[in-house]
């Protein structure tokens, strides 16, 4: 178990940024030049972020915005450049949740660009709080921006593709996106997007748009985010899991990422979680081999892949 | 909010039964002829559930036992009776999990008699934890029963659609059933099956596939199902709040599902609650005008509706 807590001046309410990008074992293939990729692009996305947070903006706006930068990037296993199911096509899962309760999620996009927009579009547009599969017709009635389905698929998920149909079920664990934030009001908000893992069955749906699993927010408590072996997430509840230890149980936030972690490998998985708490620092904790992972706040700002 | 607690004999860990089939405003063509029907099958899925408990059976199966009566019961909405979306189809969704924390779950089924038995092959054949409209291949693999769409659409579900789309949104709440049982080994079981709301957009999920908002169970805990306003469900992750409130804040089961019935309502929905603890007596519990339910104990029975 590793855990990272972000720069503070003790119990504030300072705005905070905290993103990850996935976790999982060592790459192979990891080479000097991915990470210097991958760290440059949790960067971008923490500026994008947390320039709105200087800005006054709001936890939800912000979180979308470090999200969308992260989708854009190729290395990254959501939007462009998500893992490709065992048909050889994307399946994109997101989910945003403010510290209102307000949430959106979606499961199985394969022609939006941004899947945070379509959760945060079932947030804001409808009287529902998740779909699957919507048409294309309704993600248009949504002013959802749409690429063909190739904008996704890069080679890099190709040959992930090729190596896990020959060597067997070689999960893709370098995975999901998310972003955790609290603004100069005090809000906070919780945003996660994947593309799954390679070569899964179509159809699957994963932790991230199944609000309490790999998403959570809630003022007052917590912003959570997960990433890592999903159906894991799900047994344990996580996201949802680490608030309420917070809540009820009196957890600081650290202990109870640590614990919900122990829980996530009771239930044959590891992972990683990010959390933002609804005061003092933010938390990243993580019992996967690596984490990608990025934070903001007035007293630091660091990166790591 | 009204509250029943199941017949016990103290804190003890006896089997024991508490299903579900809906909550919801008074219905304006209730008739005594339908709600005789309506308690003729929660006796039925009682006894089909309780016996195996009696035999030493396991929750699970006490569980699937009580949930497939009820899907097969047309009045109520899961199985053959599920509401109709506004394309005129059904699109079910199904939860089921043990206390050991193995889940499976499954949304947007239109061919399969027995939702539940895909929640279970999903959680009990495969790696993975949740589908959104598996393939009739895939269900064929997992050896699931099908039947031809027109099965499932009932002319009371129908007329329901038809005032629906001509009064508007009148959510059709009386909906979804659930069951959750201790086995003599003193593991418990939760399951939660759906037609969803009728006129609902294609593509809607609600709380049951969402693991923790709609059901929830684990061993040591208790087993958790609901049935209401699903997005509300989901926004508090409502099951799942249940068992945290008992686990870490130290609730009675009691206490657990009218506080998280209040979060319900905080977030614009009403609903209720069946709850299975790890030991002591079952709870039903809910804020909405009605509900049916029913509970078998070694200490008495009953159903309403």
């Amino acid at each position: 178990m590793r855990t990272e807590t972000t720069p503070s001046a003790g119990d504030d309410r300072d705005i905070l940024l905290v993103i990850h990008a996935g976790a999982g074992d060592r790459r192979k293939d990891a080479d000097p030049e991915r990470t210097r990729i991958a760290e440059t692009d949790l960067a971008r996305a923490l500026d994008a972020g947390y320039a709105l947070l200087e800005q006054g903006g709001d936890a939800l706006d912000a979180v979308c915005a470090a999200i969308r930068v992260m989708e854009d990037a190729p290395e990254f296993n959501a939007g462009r450049g998500a893992a490709l199911t065992s048909e050889g096509k994307v399946s994109m899962d997101a989910c945003l949740m403010g510290g209102d309760g307000e949430v959106g999620s979606v499961a199985g996009l394969d022609t939006a660009r941004h899947p945070i927009d379509v959760a945060r579009a079932v947030k804001e547009r409808t009287k529902h709080v998740m779909f699957a599969r919507p048409s294309e017709e309704l993600l248009r009635s949504w002013g959802i921006e749409l690429r063909d389905p190739d904008y996704f698929v890069t080679q890099a998920r190709r040959d992930s593709l090729e190596r896990a149909r020959r060597d067997g079920d070689a999960w893709e664990k370098h995975g999901t996106i998310g972003a955790v934030a609290r603004d100069a009001e005090g809000h906070v908000a919780a945003g996660t997007s994947t593309g799954g893992i390679t070569n899964q069955m179509p159809g699957r749906v994963g932790d991230t748009p199944q609000t309490g699993c790999g998403n959570y927010a809630a003022d007052g408590v917590a912003a959570v985010s997960g990433t890592g072996i999903g159906e894991a997430f799900v047994r344990t509840v996580a996201a949802h899991q680490v608030a309420d230890r917070i809540r009820f149980a009196g957890q600081d936030p650290r202990e109870a990422a640590e614990a919900v972690l122990d829980d996530i490998a009771a239930h044959r998985g590891d992972g990683g979680l990010i959390v933002v708490p609804d005061h003092g620092p933010g938390v990243v904790a993580y019992n996967s081999e690596t984490m990608n992972f990025g934070y903001a706040t007035p007293w630091g700002r660091r990166v790591h892949a």
